[in-house]
């Protein structure tokens, strides 16, 4: 482990995941534990995280850590407040907070982002924007939008090089509490692939209010419109659609896992928008690399 | 009881209610016992009535009896399928199921309702026909909208002295899995009224997708737009708000209990909506006394 000169953290809700770097930003080692803020009891933060490090890489007392995600939160282990948009990666790098470990070495939390929409209300994230900025320095492009699906799925717009804007739609955890705790779901034999349920969901999203439009999971279930087999699929691109339809632009980024990327890009080749998909790993450390240099230019 | 002349019975998937009733259509007597679809195994349905009726009554060989509700759905006892919008009181009547029970009396069970929108879509409900029909009787009128709130709530259209459409909202039940299932409702204080965290989620209510809008439920709650414990009072009042800017008329009649009914009524205020709240078990039995009445007619 002697190559490695510094470590990365996203430390979300429900994971833990941290990745040792070598002096030129390249990954040496990895791990992944089930230690989200959920299990991390009584603010235990630092002696959680000295278990991992020493079960993992033994030496680490010197390496400086970079950490993102729910980490900074009102939860986490320092609140770390929001950065108002518009932002660059500069604007992040500045307002991170940096602490020193009880064992000696330096630590950075990266904040969150917030942004108000015309109406007036808030949305806010934290961990996308690293994966964003990492996105942006790997493509070199000033303006375009980038889609990070999930439980909370991110629409962001990015606009002579800063972030201006995002929108949240809670599309994965509609689906997720619909298909497991609603009439919905009831009663479901096992679920199977299907992309004709699937089309059929995004054909008929947007056409009236959702809280109407979702009984009809319910009536094409009862009249076998869709198959009892189907009906995640349909209810999935019910969902899916009611989000990507807000879309201003045919072309976007999706950013995320292949599993959920590839159904989103199923739906964007039904709406004839334009799609890149990009491996959020790889964009989530070249974002956290970025920061390191800009707090380095900083000294 | 020997003035009990007939039997109506309410039998929902969680409730059965059950009420005696004179020859001249006047409740003599009434029971309620947790014994709704899903506590009734394996289709013991006419042993189950039996129960009920020997600890309730006594003597009640003789009396025929009226059902409505999920009872006559492909989870009940029969399914009588579903009559087609436009429908009247006497197709209710003349659509209905009339079997013999084991010991002698007979049973009649009222069909459901279905309605084909213009997109194709079906809506369909058991139990909310029949107080809707005995409310056009009581009130006599041709031309109205009767909402029905609920977890899956039902807005009715009369044309002609005919139930011409309705539309379903599942705005009670998206409430409850929302509140108990998701990040908005996760550790939340005690809840506690609040018009004005209802007056907001109604004003804030259909300016965006659904998808996108709860989200506002959390952020509000992050930066204290609203208070801890008025997120309920909030999603609430987002919900019912997305359900009745859909109407397109300043004027209907609530149908329900009276909490739910003043609840929706508290909104209609705020949009300027014209109500008249009518009880739903006045209007459920004259319903269903409506509907004896047809059927005696076909004799």
């Amino acid at each position: 482990m002697k190559s490695v000169d510094w470590l990365i953290i996203d430390w979300g809700t429900t994971n833990f995941r941290a990745f040792a770097m070598n002096k030129e930003g390249v990954l040496v080692s990895k791990t992944e534990r089930p230690l989200g803020l959920l299990q991390v009891k009584n603010n235990q933060f630092s002696s959680s995280l000295k278990v991992v490090l020493e079960g993992w890489l033994g030496e680490y007392q010197h390496l400086p850590i970079l950490m993102a995600g729910m980490v900074g939160s009102a939860q986490g282990w320092i609140d770390t407040c929001y950065v108002e948009t518009p932002t660059s990666i500069n604007k992040l790098a500045r307002k991170s907070h940096s602490f020193k470990l009880p064992w000696g070495a330096q630590a950075t939390i990266i904040p969150g982002v917030r942004y108000r929409s015309p109406l007036g209300n808030f949305d806010v994230m934290r961990g996308e924007e690293v994966q964003l900025f990492g996105l942006q320095t790997l493509e070199s492009k000033a303006n375009f939008v980038a889609l990070f699906p999930g439980t909370h799925c991110k629409h962001m717009q990015i606009n002579a090089n800063k972030l201006s804007s995002f929108t949240t739609f809670m599309t994965g955890e509609l689906f997720s509490i619909l298909l497991n705790h609603s009439i919905l779901g009831a009663g479901l034999p096992k679920q199977q692939d299907s992309l004709n349920a699937f089309k059929k969901g995004i054909s008929e999203s947007n056409k009236k209010p959702l809280t109407n439009q979702l009984f009809y999971t319910r009536t094409h279930r009862l009249f076998a419109d869709i198959d009892e087999t189907e009906v995640s699929e349909y209810l999935s691109g019910l969902l899916i659609g009611e989000e990507l339809k807000t879309l201003t632009t045919k072309n976007i980024y999706l950013v995320g896992d292949n599993k959920l990327c590839s159904r989103y890009q199923k739906a964007c080749q039904i709406l004839e928008i334009q799609v890149s998909v990009i491996d959020g790993d790889d964009v989530f450390l070249n974002g956290m690399l970025q920061i390191k240099k800009a707090l380095n230019d900083e000294k």
